[in-house]
């Protein structure tokens, strides 16, 4: 495997990509715990994750484990926190600052998680020109001119659904590469722009139904 | 198919559940619009869903769409809201009033979506005694008392992650049902416990991945 290889040249399966942040989180855990060695049974038992599909996962990283020792904790958190793209900041601004944009600004432990929100934008006038935890909040009118002073390629879509995919035309016109969207619609933008969907409240549907069927059974 | 069909007897497939608050968000959007009717093949190409998965998917509500006309968009609006259980009042309690605990709570895009978040729990001095947009802030030892006065089933974990497991615990002892995890930590639970992982950090490291694919695409 050769020394120089980057994150950017592999396609990683989507699903190890979501659970590399779970291998992470435990890691983390025992790290602070003064733990020095995990297997990948360890974990398979704690994450309830199949072990040779965690040995797979891990083999995407830069790291070795030692036959019945494992892998080394310290190592496994460094090198899954930078593969993860955690400990590279990426620049943000956020379109509506609402009340979940306006939570997530508050949110501190996206920072650690290697996004830094720069600025926010809303055509709310009572908002623009104030600032909420230090970021400061503009007319959408300026994002263009903003983005590319903050050299941010990341746009978080917190409006209206009614307002998603106009925001979302505006923001990919202005140079943003990857859209966050929180909204519940289905933005659609060109071949090249990455669009993370990320609805919280299409989870609590799930939640709802699966609580109902709980319900049904334990009668 | 029975009038009285209930949602809490249907085994849904999870993708369709995914799904069905897409359709909601849109069609929602052509009600505000003044539009009267929609058919799935509208809905097809606005969404970027296969027309017979869209047909497929409504015929799990109790609505039947008109040949060549569609379906009613104020009928499908209200079918998919009941169905999805947003119009009825789910009662949940939040352990965690850190940034994001503290951000859920002032979103008040929760309670559109059916979710009363009716109290809040930290260890915390600071803020216990407090309240959040008017949710009272109590100490974690007031936990099983507060679910049963509020009747609450759903409990939303935000606590650092070396907490989570522990206060899952603590709040099925209590007597919550669900537990809405918003940590990146795997929390485990017996039979009859609904769980529903919410990480949008994980979220985070699957959009970086892209963003890096593309930049490497496009040079």
């Amino acid at each position: 495997m050769p020394e120089n290889r980057n994150i950017s040249k592999i396609i990683l399966p989507e699903p190890t990509l979501r659970r590399l942040p779970w291998y992470l989180a435990y890691v983390s855990l025992l790290h602070t715990n003064g733990v020095e060695y995990v297997s990948s049974t360890q974990i398979s038992k704690e994450l309830s994750v199949d072990a040779s599909q965690i040995a797979k996962d891990l083999s995407f990283l830069n790291i070795k484990g030692k036959t019945r020792i494992g892998y080394e904790v310290a190592t496994l958190e460094r090198e899954l926190q930078d593969f993860l793209g955690f400990k590279k900041g990426h620049n943000a601004v956020i379109i509506g600052v609402g009340s979940l944009g306006a939570a997530l600004i508050q949110d501190s432990g996206l920072s650690r998680y290697g996004l830094n929100i720069v600025a926010g934008f809303d055509i709310n006038p009572a908002l623009v020109g104030s600032s909420l935890c230090e970021v400061p909040i503009y007319d959408i009118s300026e994002l263009e001119t903003r983005r590319k002073q903050y050299n941010a390629e990341i746009g978080i879509v917190t409006v209206p659904v009614d307002k998603a995919q106009e925001v979302a035309d505006i923001m990919i016109n202005s140079g943003i590469k990857a859209l966050w969207n929180f909204t519940p619609f289905r933005i659609r933008a060109g071949e090249g722009i990455v669009i993370q969907n990320t609805s919280i409240y299409a989870h609590l549907a799930v939640m709802y139904n699966r609580l109902n069927l709980q319900k049904q059974r334990s009668r």
